[in-house]
């Protein structure tokens, strides 16, 4: 194979039973790396496994027990972690489809929810998409990444130094915790596109060209973007407060009710900025017909004002024989022919730009 | 009859009774195709039939037994199919009824659904729809298609190979099968669309005409067609899923959830590449907006640096006579009269050029 | 009075005390037709009514009693059939309003319904709306129509040749069929709209001018008014279908499925037409405005290729006197002068051709 | 004070306690009109009353106690009232601040609503608004009015006369006719905007201009505020017709029905109004690109012809000496130069007028 | 630290532990104002607090106790606030995050909510908004708002005077004081909102250009922002209403609904000026492109009059040679020559004139 990332397509997938597991993404050849962090009141115990069997022995343990995959194109290590924690295989196939949308799976013994965690590298750069999925289970929590990142790296340090609630809390909470670190993301996004629209408005006032609309059409693609992955997660944490299953302790409840409430407030800003971005559209419109206008307008100037002084000059370049007759350009033989021609434009023009002035034209 | 496929439309429908068998679409003089695939955990039959009759020896085994009809045109052998098997002639008439928007019947003893099949035999080619209809019953699975395809060519070899766990489960499992294998297709077709939608936007950015906005529309009308097909599925599927009939077992439950969460993804896509189009339209009416004021700008400065300075050659080929008076176009005898003119026409063209480069339009 | 065809309006309707019965819409003089068909399954009796009070011998015949009225003026008439058959005033009024909304209105012993008839006299003629009322009782059904038409005459060919389920059932699949004689034709008129789209359609892409966008906009008020009468249609079927009363038997419910598919469909049709012509409405646009440009386009090109052509052979125009001096207009006297003048102009539009070759304006 | 009309404004209103009474809306001097009528089957007893007191009487009796006050102004009369029947002091605040949106209140032994009475002097006219407030109690019914007018004349006649069942029938029903006597008039009005639209698509067809948009934007304005004032109208009947209440008998629900159904239409017709301005203002739009369009064709026809001919007489407008050379302008002393010349023009012309008919232009 | 004020933003907050008390919004220097008023209905202590510890001997005083916090940058004061009066820690944090979206936070023993406060300083400045947000408890109120103002004192002196129902109250009544204290400011904003609405629809009658549409935007900005304070207090105070606990006395229900009413009617004109300001943008618009047109046929008039013209003027300052032969220009000979020259082209420009007074253009 000449290329090393290779992407299953929807194409290649079809026609396949359901639930097999295939990888529809980028396919890396790096090695899949499991950490695993148990953790009590007491203290907790951290290490980076060789493979899936070592987190049996943490599986029973009294404490909560966080097994965190980074990288999916491993399939066969996937339907291991599947089978030993007894995930449903349409729930691998779901982690595996780095294109699915954001959804989540409440079973009897098992809460399976993925998320989209969005980033851009530098203000320039597109928002790249990365697949997170939670598996949330009786006294452990199963995190999916597509690659390495120090996105939980906040929530590693505060289990391994005991900060803030989390080290008393269940596995529910940790749930919680991965799922907060996620949307967090999205007001440091909608942060960064409010920048973009702000620069865009400047840009707009100033002197905007098609390069403006093309940019403010990019923000609209990101806003689409943002908005694919933030809308089913106002259903999806809905739901999971909804849940009565014994999965979620009752102390659990006023954080998934924050957390819904940041939810709201990042589709709130997004439907606010494309009601912005739609109004840009106008103005950007209007700016150019504006310019438009500006440019007939000189045209129409210059030409009202000339047309007819040329036409005039025209006139007495006329070769019409004087001698003929003495109807034939008297004006020629005048002493102060040329000087009333001359006044004559003049008076003309005069007219033309008071004409102008008038209608504001100048 | 001269043509050999002829059409029934809804103006000859008019006035018929409610249930008359008519087929509504396109008429062919092929035969209809039966094939029957009879299974079970242990092994399979499967046989073509040469009548409706020879199915009824299967129709109480014990296994699972799939009637696929591939051709509606011969009404009396789909009023005896569905006699054989208890089918209402309400039910029948949908099926024959190929303009049928897709739904759902469900009755106490058999579940009835109509699907829309898209497909595209090339890219320039538009989607072909194609009817398919789903009896589920008691121990049966009934297919309808318009025409022989491959479209469950996949199924039926899971089938025969025993591969998955087809062979394992009921008829509800094979009937999801069926409608899994449909909606495996919009997946494709989403997939040809996005690309027909991102060589669309390079041709925006590149040189659009008149014929990129005609394909843009003509995408337009793709996403209308496809989203007729699909929105009515997710009503179809949530029915099915609400549906506490004992057709249906629990384990088909995950199934049909994922089949659900595919429909919503449908749906998500065929929106967002809406909001995408629209913001295409845009982007192509700006771009001839821009020409549009690039031709203008072109006319402008054209006609402003020229026009005057024609003018000053106007009055310099005026007639008036030197000898008539001193006053009298004196400049035409001075030495530098030539050279001064157009040294003056030198420097109005030149203002012009600084004007319109302080205006940005050079 | 002097003209024969009077229109009761709003304005005079109101102050009047509710209930009062006034007919809205055109007077005619004609008689009122009585039609009444008796029929259970072993035959029928027909006839033409001379008065209302000859219907009361039907009223409790053991089979169904359809009593049709054709024409609606006969305002002491119709109070006289609401008191034999006991129908409300306030629905007597809605059956006179002709400008009614299509309603349902569900008592204890009768359901009244009230719909609209649209057909299309010719293809060049806008929709006519016939508003038809009916009334299910006991044993019987009366159906009101504005004038005589044939839209039931194939209900009542079935009754009389005993065709089809009808003379097997009872009065609610008369109403049933009532109903679906209307809703039928609204598809032949959704056929000649989607004719009419595509013929529109096919204008738009050959030589479109302001009269294709007024027919646009004429199938936008068609469509209006389509829908107008379309979309009160769903909820009064899904009323009636939700109804438990007594006069709807069991077996009418997948008939009133049937038909509340159809309603569905045809409010699913026209939504899709809508689309279509708001992408219609641009596609106009955005021809005008490309013709807009090729006309700019045009006038740009002749400008600049001829404006500065006349200038320079205005230039040679200009009358300095070379006796004067040898620095006026030396090139007058230049054997080669007047081909090198024609040069020059030739390399100046040549020049320009060229640079509208590359802007690919040409 | 100076001004005899005075308005209180939110911002005066800001600040003061919930409930304190306070007129919002212009502030007249002239007297508040109390009319009492009392009525029962038998007959009825009219009066004008000169202090709420003389009401009491009338508080207890057996029939129908209809109180109507003419003008809100005097706030101690009111707070009178309210002591009296029994209002609550939030009620009596909403009776007084005209700019209330409609609404609705139902309290235990008391219903109040608050209208909007919309009505228009002259076509030429905007729509005026009233606010008109009805409290219904358990013998009584009091109708506040902005100022005097006729609107409940019709009723009062029916009452004197005895006509309709308005005697027959409790306070529940007068409450309804006075509710219906103000959605009557939205006919009206309906009607008289359905002409106006009628006779501004005239003038599209015929020669719309700027004066045209204003016009339709004016009855736009006129629809939103129509809107404003129907709208909440359908919750209101919605409720009113859910109360439970003693307060409204079992006889009064066909009425409500019937309201109800009328406010759907009024809705209904406002919402097809507003689609239709919506397209008429598309089509001013088209026609004024339109006429653009054919000025730019003229002043492009003009041009292209006469350009190019001004160019060809230019060149045999310079000087060349031909006596320097015979190549300097030869052609001058042909004897078919000129009219070789003029011939060369009126090819050119011929060729250009032919493409502009090729190209529809002419 | 060189700038006084310092702003946390989304970015610095994100990998906090959720529940971390951090003031996002801008910091001040200034000290913290709590103030403590607690009444019954026989009297008040009204006193400016030096510590949290003071508020303590008033917590379980028998009246009604309300202490108002001004400013939010002193964490550790807000810290002890909640410890003292039992708010959990998320509450805390809400308050503190200024650009928190109006929520409502219903607990057993305390309702929470926070609001927007917007105000305007003058005309021509934007919208400011402020954070105002209200624990209630079971005897105490405390409100916490983001600096001074003198927005409660209307109610401080209702309880200073015994003005009006509030010493008789609870607290719940003084927490619907506080919240329409803030609601009325609503009211004030959209008539300000109206005014300039009127003053730019002026403006558009008579001399729009592109500023005029910048202020459309900006009131466009200014809707949205109301919307975004506006749209979730419908939902807070129908929650507020629903709520069953104990700490809503029954007597609150009234004012409650009233305050949703004034929410409702807020919303809803904020709706109608949005249509309205959507209408304005189109007549910009369309008086944009009739500035254009106007344009435009200016200069095709001028152009067209005097182009041939200037074409004719150019044939009789060709120079062929008379001499030569006499076909070539014998005008120039003839005695009218010259003025029938003249005549030709004043029909020409007659023609021209009447052509566009028949065009209307002039």
């Amino acid at each position: 194979m000449n290329s090393k990332y290779r992407r299953h397509t929807a194409r290649e997938a079809t026609g396949l039973p359901p639930g097999t597991l295939i990888h529809i993404g980028e396919r890396k050849e790096e090695e899949v790396v499991l950490t695993l962090i148990d953790y009590n009141q007491e203290g907790f115990t951290e290490k980076r496994l060789a493979s899936v069997e070592e987190s049996l022995a943490f599986k029973d343990s009294p404490g909560v027990t966080w097994l965190n995959v980074d990288g999916l194109h491993d399939v066969d290590l996937l339907g291991k972690i599947g089978e030993h924690f007894g995930i449903h295989h349409l729930v691998l196939e779901d982690i595996l489809n780095t294109e699915q949308r954001p959804k989540i799976e409440i079973a009897e013994r098992s809460v399976f929810l993925t998320l989209k965690m969005l980033s851009k590298s530098s203000a320039a750069a597109g928002i790249e998409t990365e697949q997170v999925s939670v598996v949330l289970g009786d006294h452990f929590v199963i995190s999916f990444q597509e690659k390495e990142g120090d996105l939980f790296d906040p929530i590693r340090n505060r289990i391994r130094e005991g900060k803030g609630r989390i080290r008393r809390m269940g596995p529910d909470y940790l749930a919680y915790s991965l799922i907060d670190a996620i949307t967090d993301h999205y007001f440091v996004l909608l942060e960064d596109l409010g920048e973009q629209i702000a620069a865009l408005e400047e840009r707009l006032v100033g002197n905007p060209d098609h390069e403006t609309l093309r940019s403010i059409h990019g923000l609209k693609r990101e806003l689409i973007n943002l908005r694919r992955s933030v809308w089913p997660l106002r259903e999806i944490i809905s739901a999971l407060h909804r849940d009565e299953s014994s999965l979620l302790s009752d102390g659990i409840d006023p954080y998934l009710r924050d957390l819904y409430d940041h939810t709201i407030q990042v589709i709130d800003s997004v439907e606010n900025y494309r009601d912005l971005i739609a109004g840009m559209v106008e103005l950007y419109m209007s700016s150019m017909s504006n310019r438009m206008n500006e440019v007939m307008k000189v045209l129409t100037i210059i030409a009202t004002i000339f047309i007819p002084l040329t036409f005039i000059a025209g006139i007495y370049g006329m070769n019409f024989n004087p001698e003929a007759s003495p109807l034939n350009m008297p004006e020629l033989d005048w002493p102060f022919g040329y000087l009333g021609a001359l006044g004559v434009m003049a008076v003309c023009a005069a007219g033309m730009i008071v004409y102008f002035k008038r209608k504001k034209w100048l």
